[in-house]
């Protein structure tokens, strides 16, 4: 166990926190709340862009860039959107030496700036839908900041979407959910609950939002990502009018979906552990790192380190970029070199000792369950690749179980109760209660609904609250 | 020539605006000053951001974020630096309901706030060199903005290297400018010169500025890059101090470099003509489109957009990307249609009609010379990257010949004067004067020192300006 990071189980909070530094993944800036991504943590969101980016674009989704500023009044034009997102503004009040006539917020999302520019542009059916993306920041001013989870400032991406019809909009809405599920699952190794928010816990200006729920190593629920339907209410609020192909006038049905920097901060409490970070070999941005190690200079430099090159070049080769390095920190022990790629979580660490070398092969310790295995470097082009994916679907697999083993049923809030009071994690209970019922639950035990989960969506039973039947089945957790 | 485009020698200024406009590139935000980059726009920026963070990264360097807010305080610490920017600065005043105890500014370039986590993480020359870069956005008050070329918030990327010796600073100085040059030559087709800053174009708390200069198609000059040498200005600011091998502690050297936005509109300017954008294909989003015509339905449904669709996937993968696409507007005339790729600087059109079903083959026009090509289905997938290698270099090319054949040498004030008066473009001339003389010559001329360009550095001669002798080789133009 690592003397530099707290453990988890007396800590979790502090643990977090010691993981992140250990693997220099981010620092706080000297803005309050504010954060900055340190190389080792923003290769990881580099990573995760990369994959929903390419998600995107299959589906037909162009990326653009809208203003960071936008007028304090655009706010206001939608009514439950202001209510949300108006206390946590950044407001400008000056700029270029002058005082200005109107504030300007800092965008907490961009419905409204973006909705003001698709009035613009949408005249005709012909121009819809428009299905755009943008990757910015953000700015939400955080009274309590943790580092990935809740900064002030944070970046994401945010799909904004407008179609002619309802049917088109919802259609989109899912599919977006369906690309995030696919992507945390596929990719991030988190496996997740796809489903519909409650009315209290839905986006500020929406019909409905769908979101993708996942678990946390702490038995607490992360919303991993959200993909809202808002009807015609942005585009009332900011004149998004086409001519529909009957010559009528109509509103635009919109959506807007989005995942952030936040993803990082599951990733990290999901997979890691006590000695520090822990990251799924598809996402990680350094899959395999070979150590080289021998106390003769002349042996490194004639036999190891030029062994050390050629393989590195052939798994770079075979992994598909420069997701391999070579450790060359030999001022330091072995036993601190491998700690510092165990604390970054490095997947696989691919020792080449003196020994090795005359057996011409190379030792692989797995980051995921310590696992050693010999590897021959004639194997090793194939061997790596397929040692990885192992890790990826080990990884996913043992955080699905974790959740099995951790969700549980209740039929009555006394059993609910119990269940959070004793085993923690997530509880599956029917529920028809209203935003106030959920309110009420969440100040005596801290749940909150996370939302009427897909599977099984038919299903109806009574409320484990209020007692009313034909109540949908929920997932309650506390959460991040 | 393009009825909705003002010609370029009628307007140069509003040419520029209405090929942005027909591209559907971009608009302006609500908020004065502020830039939206509609998808067509975006789509190159990513194109072009993909070409330097390739090279950033196989020379060493890493990404990262800093925060978007900067203590107000912290710009003051470098005296020159707060000169330059402090007048430009966006200010937030109030945050999360409440009024700030000390204003913050939106970043106008991140020397202060980088230099202040630096000196954090650099204890010992261990810790050195550090190679950071970042994408992101930056705000300075515009009050006379201009799409791409002076917008109130831009994106670009800024490098922010520290090092244990000045030798290394200097050297990574120069490294990136030659990065630059070689990606706007290889990849953007704008023919650059490299050279060093004067004092009074110098950036604000450098020691020293090298840029990358290029000649617009109205002969003015755009600074398309900048790299500087920050010697210990900000090192001493911001406390970057490391304990070095002998023990003794020493302030590092540190680097900054960016390129932005901007290069959009300097390769506007550079390649577009008056039927609009001209793209050169190695940043075109889109470097083929296949346009499927016939006035049979069945003949399209059956026949020819079958062969498209095959068409478009065989030269997918030989372009290795999303690069091409099928033009399936039917509902317009096929000049109309035709029309809007060349407004949107599509490098190739390919024409697949009955003619050319019949004969299989592709009839190719191309953006540059508006040269027409047969080309047989089965030679498309080598033709077509052929034939997009040849308009890259043919646009380089032209952009080269462009700025020899419009620059000039002056020996005497009068002779710079008439240059510039009767033909613009770029004046070369020795130049020894000093930053209020460089003033003095703009009063007059509108002209600045873009550079003392690198190429026969050595050579003195007298200046043109104060008649001393030992003066360097300058380029004065007009600049945007």
């Amino acid at each position: 166990m690592a003397k530099n990071i707290t453990p988890k189980e007396k800590d979790y909070s502090q643990w977090y926190l010691d993981v992140i530094r250990a693997a220099e993944m981010a620092d706080y800036a000297p803005v309050r709340g504010c954060m900055v991504m340190r190389p080792t943590g923003y290769a990881i969101w580099e990573m995760v862009q990369k994959y929903f980016d390419d998600a995107f674009k299959e589906t037909g989704h162009v990326n653009a860039a809208f203003p960071l500023l936008i007028p304090q009044s655009f706010l206001s034009k939608e009514a439950e959107h202001v209510e949300g997102f108006a206390p946590e503004c950044a407001v400008v009040t000056h700029a270029g030496g002058e005082e200005l006539e109107e504030p300007l917020i800092i965008r907490p999302t961009s419905e409204t700036v973006i909705g003001h520019m698709y009035s613009k542009w949408v005249q005709s059916w012909r121009d819809l839908p428009i299905l755009i993306n943008q990757w910015c920041n953000v700015m939400r001013w955080e009274k309590r900041p943790r580092l990935f989870l809740r900064t002030s400032e944070f970046l994401w991406q945010e799909g904004h979407t407008a179609h002619a019809t309802k049917e088109e909009a919802v259609e989109e809405t899912l599919r977006m959910l369906e690309v995030y599920r696919q992507v945390m699952t596929d990719d991030l190794a988190l496996p997740v609950i796809k489903g519909e928010k409650s009315e209290g816990e839905r986006f500020p200006g929406a019909d409905n939002t769908y979101t993708c729920e996942t678990m946390m190593s702490d038995k607490k629920a992360l919303q991993a990502g959200t993909s809202h339907f808002l009807g015609q209410n942005f585009a009332k609020a900011f004149d998004i009018q086409f001519q529909d192909k009957d010559g009528s006038m109509q509103y635009a049905y919109t959506t807007s979906w989005g995942v952030s920097t936040r993803l990082i901060g599951a990733i990290i409490m999901t997979h890691s552990d006590n000695d520090g970070l822990v990251l799924p070999p598809r996402i990680a941005p350094q899959k395999a790192v070979i150590v080289p190690i021998s106390t003769s200079g002349e042996k490194l430099e004639k036999e190891i380190m030029p062994k050390a090159a050629e393989l590195k070049a052939s798994l770079c080769a075979s992994l598909g970029g420069r997701f391999t390095t070579i450790d060359t920190n030999f001022h330091m022990r072995p036993g601190d070199r491998f700690f510092s790629h165990l604390q970054k979580g490095v997947p696989l660490r691919l020792e080449l000792g003196e020994k090795e070398f005359a057996a011409e092969r190379l030792r692989a310790v797995r980051r995921d369950t310590g696992g050693r295995i010999d590897i021959a470097w004639s194997d090793a082009a194939t061997a790596v690749p397929a040692l990885l994916d192992e890790i990826q679907k080990n990884l996913c697999g043992r955080a699905l179980e974790f959740r099995r083993a951790n969700t549980h049923r209740a039929e009555s809030f006394e059993e609910f109760k119990e269940i959070l009071e004793k085993e923690g994690g997530f509880v599956e209970a029917f529920f028809g209660g209203s935003k106030e019922e959920e309110r009420a639950i969440k100040e005596v035990t801290g749940a909150t609904p996370r939302c009427y989960p897909f599977e099984n969506e038919g299903e109806r039973g009574k409320c484990f609250y209020t007692g009313r039947e034909g109540a949908r089945k929920a997932i309650f957790a506390k959460a991040y």
